[in-house]
């Protein structure tokens, strides 16, 4: 029933998409930790809405306040809460979503989660708002990471039916990882990146939405971390992942694809190279075991495309258990994948963080 | 780094392949909840090796033994820990393994965790046997499920490049789960499934693996269990299912194929049915926003291809950090999701009852 | 190393002395539980300091908002974050203790868990002032509580020598658990009550402190909540409870006094009244084998003299390595003890109502 | 609801009295640590019963069978698990118990807890018996302590009204903690365990028991190992200890006595010495702020008189609801603290071993 996760280092998110606030607490970063603002800023800014016509309207300046845990710059190693206030809030918008609910949204079974109680304005706490503080621990996780020589990046990997190239796992390079970060449509392939761009633009267009996957790499992070069965890489990564909202399945290294292929072109022969071993390819996404090989990781995220769309739906009336024709209105994502990039990245950047600073001895 | 998951319902996996036993302490059942041993048998019985040639030969009787938490055929409610001793042993097939790590297992990995300390033999706490005992958990919370009308099924959705249909989503029934836990190759498809069978001949006489998916469901989960963002169904399904070894991916609903798709075409309108609010279509698997909403609860799960093939491989002397040749002997199965099965049925089983105990008020 | 306790019910406690805020996260309280933001304000007024001459001059309105899982004075079900923004700071103060670690705080521990990044300033997260969010938690479910019949309430058991009448363990009444929630000095011997007043008045005049004990008891908690072994009553209270600076010791029911007894004198005799089985003493407080009787829970807690004393004292320079004599300057209550009974309350309350949300079934 | 502790370290228990076995499965320990079976058998044996007078009659040679985690003779890292048989059975002794609560016993709370499912034989779950798996685990742990150079050791404080000299809290020695692990009776005065004797051999002719208090005290613990609030050495200590049947109290250096003292009496000043910085006395029992000081941590523990007692004692038949005469059958010890010396060092061990674990960077 948490929404936390992390074991060395809790991540507990909270706020409801129009409440006064959302906001985070992370407990258990070490002390002594530079942060940089504007960094942290620029990160977040590739999360917030209203960059472009691929993303909602709605326009919040998102600037965190921090409350604890930060003193002259660095991290005290005492939780650090981080708080956005909100600004702009169309309350009225969401009216009769208490009695109707959307489709494809959490509103009917969190109705029945909280007995009616919830707070049902643009979401409350499952709205995608949520994910500002989720990016703000994980902007910061991936400072720290940074320091320690562990790069995190992602790109879009398709847009309904278009895809781009894949990482190539057994090469992925600190450098691409970063010029992705600084891409306002981060791809691989420039052309796909634009087919991309029309797809969702006709989505939009057709009172629509489309959905996506996205591909997230991981460099430099050190052999032997994780752990077997339940609590291992792919486990806590899978678990935090699942926690964006539109997310509908996680695959790692080849992935679903390796169900199809042979023991023999799946294996990963290993080799040394410079006094290190690796493998000679990456399917196995730098997880063997739940613990990481030291290859890069790399793992996939499917979203599905924005439920809230403006055609007309059909959905029911709670009070009068009959059918009713439901209208969303208010400013929505054509395709969300877009703006759950740096999302995956900071979900990503606090698992592995975790799992480094859990590791004893 | 722990083999242990849940939380009001704690399942703790202990035991190496070729040790003196491997076992499970469940902790927080519900008292005075009827064991059925020869149903659980009868399922331990389909992970089991040995049954036909699609499995290795490896003999395992694998009966285990309650040594605490039952008392006259019932729960006390008191962790109920069972056993199963390890006696078909052939410690001596994997002598070399101590320096020589096998692609795609968690050998090197694992040496590189535990500091060359790991029991090699037969992969060790790694090893798929390891399965047993969740099987042994799963197998006992499915008989609790099944008293509350929850039931739980999965059939092998494919087989290296040949597919099975999919499940109806919004109407599997638990007559379909059930008549698939009696078959010894569980499919919709009985076409497809003798494909996938000589799929896995085709494999085995290559000296080769091949991979698989699972697609599971469970009918009669109540609606409104679970919760928001990090501890909601997927997030626990996942973390769960990540820990069954040689899975690679797991996927919710439509899952990546969502991520093709138009909001339009993805949304599960609401209808009302005989005084309940259902979903017209069940693309969102019977979980919105982490809570179940009623409908059948529906996810896949990718498997790789048994990374132990008879074919030499390449790998390196740990010792020496020099390239060397490597031939895996002893008894492997050409097909592991075969007997991943039931061991999907029983992490799912487990979460499932866990997140249903965990519901207060 | 969290500031969090918990499991159904999560607390995590946020803040530094003399940073921007302080606060807490409520995670998984039940949805539909009306607040009375004024009750309580009363009940984190009975922490507050400034409220006589026993307690710190320094003035601190502790104005609670709540930022989240509040809507139309009800909980929504998602988490609860309350801020209190801090004021009134005397930064310079506290100038020396970087270097000056003050005998029997924090300060050098915390210097060597944190590396020197530690927020100093009043103590940083180690302040007492800490207790005000968690008094916020406390206070929240001691309302839910009430509101099922369940109530708690503290007297001061002593104050340096002078003692205070005991509870009658058996027969302990809401009435008078609530008449002692009234008092500013809350005693059940007011005789006793004016000597610990003189006794604290004596020790701030020598430029001292003194230490107290706390007696709390709960009435109407329902027999059969907790669990055996490591996560039961006692063990979770305890946890709580040694989570208020300056407690040193916790004992429940006769507590130390029964080592000194036989066990005929100790044990509680079983008979029924008005149909109901109760014990007609109640030396066990109401907790056997980690699990409610049904009679009240009392237990005792042990509260250090404020560590904070005008008088100089011996210290050692961390820089130079060398001895020096420390002057601590500042506003200090002479016995916290009198502020900490609200504290005891609220982690009483806020693992009762986690224990009793935790009971499944 | 879990028999278990631990974060690093999980340390879970399972069986009951008169029930095939009892065992326990330690996950997390660090991997290639001996084990000294023999040194683990004579730390068993301290609390195993039957030694002397001073203890129950039933003979159990209580031989772990540790069946995962070791090979070798040193820990593979995963999970170890280690069982004894229970044999010594008596189970027509506890007939009557399933309708006659024994007072101050967890009998009641039990049956109401559990649903009348409880294995009520010998107390099943609550059973003192299920101290000896906790030894195992402590007794391992105390083996990776001591090659760390961390040592705890404990006498008998007290035995009903005679008391036994306290630790010399600044200065306890290894050598001093070493020599009471190796008496039979462990006290710092002689004369003092003779009056002790004494008082249980009077107890027990007149049917009775009589409590007693443990003093325990650790050295060698590295200073900054802990952490603030809820989750530091005392939160951790406490919770354990109280997992110990017949647990009252808990405190830490002055602990209760520390209410009654003037701060400028408690207070512990810091001075040099050989380039260390120490305080000159302990009356904080080597934490603060939950944070370890390097002083010897010093904690006394509370142990109730043994609650079967031979004398009659009033109880009720919960059939029948009507009050009853009991007279409990069976062997008991008349002073059970003297065999909880070794299972609080255990707890102790255990817990210090997890937060070391847990420290990173």
């Amino acid at each position: 029933m948490a929404s936390e996760f992390g074991k060395q280092l809790k991540i507990s998110i909270f706020g409801e998409s129009h409440g006064p606030a959302i906001g985070v607490v992370i407990d258990g970063l070490p002390a002594g930790e530079a942060l940089n603002l504007s960094v942290l800023q620029q990160f977040l800014a590739r999360r917030a809405p209203g960059q472009n016509r691929m993303t909602t309207a709605r326009k919040e300046p998102d600037l965190p306040q921090i409350l604890s845990g930060v003193l002259a710059g660095k991290t005290t190693g005492a939780p650090l809460c981080a708080v956005i206030q909100n600004t702009d809030m169309h309350a009225s918008d969401y009216a009769n979503l208490r009695d109707i609910p959307r489709p494809s949204h959490a509103d009917y079974p969190a109705f029945l989660h909280y007995h009616g109680y919830q707070d049902i304005r643009g979401g409350g706490h499952f709205s995608g708002r949520l994910t500002a503080p989720l990016c703000i621990a994980g902007g910061i996780c991936l400072q720290i990471l940074g320091r320690r020589g562990i790069f995190v990046g992602s790109h879009l990997a398709s847009v309904g039916p278009v895809s781009d190239w894949r990482f190539d796992a057994a090469s992925v390079t600190p450098e691409l990882l970063s010029s992705l970060c600084q891409k306002s449509f981060p791809v691989l392939s420039e052309e796909a990146g634009i087919k991309m761009q029309a797809e969702i633009d006709d989505a939009r267009k057709a009172l629509d939405s489309v959905g996506g996957t996205i591909e997230c790499a991981v460099t430099g992070y050190p052999a032997g971390i994780g752990g077997p069965m339940f609590d291992g890489v792919e486990n806590r990564l899978s678990a935090a992942l699942f926690g964006i909202p539109a997310v509908r399945g996680v695959e790692f290294g080849a992935g679903f694809d390796a169900a199809a292929m042979r023991g023999s072109a799946h294996n990963d022969a290993y080799c040394c190279r410079e006094g290190q071993i690796i493998t000679q390819t990456n399917r196995h996404g730098g997880i063997l075991g739940g613990i990481s090989t030291g290859m890069p990781i790399v793992f996939r995220v499917a979203i599905k495309p924005t439920p809230s769309i403006a055609q007309e739906q059909d959905s029911v009336s709670l009070s009068r258990m009959e059918p009713v024709k439901l209208q969303i209105k208010g400013r929505h994502d054509p395709c969300i994948a877009v703006r759950a990039l740096p999302c995956v990245e900071a979900a990503a950047a606090a698992v592995l963080l975790d799992l480094l600073l859990s590791e004893s001895n």
